[in-house]
């Protein structure tokens, strides 16, 4: 009978747990036995009691035991063994990538499940964990912003909804869009792809046109008539030449600063994230603003993991890893996903690893072949 | 010509201003020259440059110079000159308030506006303030709470709605509700005032009964068939005997217990506010659940100004002053007010202050009949 383990995260920050105690008796009627690293879903509010109501057993080690290792984020390499299943979000670099191989560990990436495929959805923990950050940008946002979100007219005066601006329009940033609408800010999103400004309308959102269009105000204006030149592979954007971006920023400049709250949650595959917002358009803010920089460059002045306050009065969040502070949800939805890529390659309570599937062709970065 | 002054507020942690720069002109147009604190502003993110702008005169001392002052906290009292009015959420204890006799001071608590007159809604700071503070509790709620407000159907499997209870469906409870249901939480309200139960209702949210009448789920469902023996002088609440409190306290605590977030709000003007929910009921609730307890004392283990986890993993949040720590909207209000209640007791620039006025009779603590 194959075991698997539930670690206890050790990255500094990281408050989630790859499998929650509801999902432990579906782990268990798929002929797993379920161990738990005493104290693993702690930090995410899931007691130790939980799992050991759900039919898990705590240890103190679960490294040693266990012929599969459900985590979120890398484990040490040094306490893998041969043909375990290391299951996370691991990004792996080059040398941790050698060194898992060298173990002859069987490392899976759930962060590289293909959006396109939609037999691989429920496994997809990056939609999954973008979708809890976009959410938890705008709540922050709201929180962050010392004005209201919604329109009120009160016997006190007219409260004006915060206009927020959301660069972006990927799982997050859809997630982002829908939240700040659900609280009635007036919200308009931007992204270089046309078939994301189709989905920017469908939301409510007003969509940005670069190029002199204009924005496209109220729903189903200005959406998709591009040429798809922002497209690239597996539908996420593509980088765009030094030019194009410098003329992005240039535009994109002048409708940031009459925004109250920019999200930025911008990524392009494999590079770095574009540079959308120079140090010149923070300055053109007015004093309150918040931006939110969920993807880690996309604002000039962003400091990673820090918040601050410019001269100009705009707060400036480099939020790094968001799912972890919302931990209880981000864990939930990881669960799922770790659970369904689980039901993907157990056969009969055996491991049934196969890279002529595509799924795991993409997921599985070491040690598939042996 | 009358001036006014703009004080910089000098309490620790109060970050609003009585006069926002927008209404600069609006007093100069009423005959008055407006004088401004350096720096009175600042942490609500009004610069000096905004109120020079907008023409008042930047003053380093602008108690001696004003023959108004505007504030939001208590001015000290030894700065003031007799004759002077002071205009402020004075909450005067006796010794405050002889003070400012002594001083022949024109006091003005704007706290103290009569709701139910409806020519002094728009001086209502109470109000103006209360809906601010609501707001913002709804929203540090979503802020803490570690999960979803709304329902999400995903691929990686569908969250439940937040269940958040409120108690106490004044202007703040209504307001925390409302936003609580913008964010898709499924509210529930409770008060003893069966006039407010219908308001709770008319928001969409659930109307909780107490007395073994179960709650009213959806709008329109058991509102407003009490007695009225909740409503006490003006439309508040009144203080419920000793029996009849821990009667209350026992039948919500089972409520207390399956809600994720709990927000109370219960004042009863000139008393303590009503303990709600005792310890024993915060135990029962589940890891992860949040509360706040905005009127500081409806929450039996509540440390004002001060946010802790429970054992059992409840954060809970003794909120002493959200207005002020959402600047920006509470002082625009809160300035709308003081103009309102300036337009009502100057006439052709000069102070017209009339006793025989209910609301002035309200207002003016001291110094009136002077």
């Amino acid at each position: 009978m194959l075991s698997i383990g539930i670690v206890k995260e050790s990255a500094s920050g990281e408050r989630r747990v790859a499998i929650t105690p509801d999902l432990v008796p579906r782990l268990r009627a798929a002929g797993l036995t379920v161990l738990v690293q005493d104290g693993a879903g702690a930090a995410a509010r899931f007691p130790d009691s939980a799992y050991g109501q759900a039919g898990a057993q705590l240890v103190a080690d679960v490294y040693a035991g266990a012929d599969i290792l459900a985590c979120v984020g890398r484990p040490p390499a040094d306490r893998l063994r041969a043909g375990q299943l290391v299951i996370g979000l691991l990004h792996p670099d080059p040398a941790y990538r050698e060194e898992l191989a060298a173990r002859r560990v069987i490392a899976v990436d759930l962060d590289r499940v293909p959006r396109t495929l939609s037999a691989a959805q429920t496994m997809d923990a990056r939609t999954s964990q973008e979708n809890v950050a976009g959410y938890r940008a705008a709540i922050l946002a709201a929180c962050t912003y010392e004005r209201f979100f919604p329109m009120l007219v009160t016997a006190a005066g007219t409260a004006r909804p915060a206009q927020v601006l959301v660069l972006g329009a990927g799982v997050a940033g859809l997630s982002a869009i829908g939240t700040a609408r659900r609280l009635g800010a007036v919200v308009t999103g931007y992204d270089i792809r046309p078939e994301a400004r189709a989905e920017i309308a469908s939301l409510g959102a007003n969509v940005l046109n670069l190029d002199g269009e204009g924005t496209g105000e109220g729903t189903g204006e200005g959406t998709g008539e591009g040429t798809g030149e922002g497209t690239g592979e597996g539908g996420y954007a593509r980088a765009l030449a030094e030019g194009e971006q410098q003329a992005e920023r240039d535009e994109l400049a002048r409708h940031v600063a009459r925004h109250d709250v920019v999200i930025t949650t911008a990524l392009v595959p494999g590079r770095r994230p574009p540079l959308l917002v120079s140090e010149v358009a923070v300055k053109e803010m007015r004093p309150g603003s918040v931006i939110i920089d969920l993807a880690g460059g996309n604002v000039e002045i962003t400091r990673p993991g820090e918040t601050f306050v410019t001269e100009n009065g705009v707060t400036v969040i480099g939020a790094t890893n968001l799912p972890a502070t919302m931990p209880a949800a981000a864990s939930a939805a990881y669960a799922h996903n770790v659970c369904a890529f689980l039901g993907h390659v157990l056969r009969d309570g055996e491991l049934a690893i196969d890279l002529a599937d595509e799924i795991q062709q993409a997921v599985v970065v070491t040690g598939g072949a042996a």
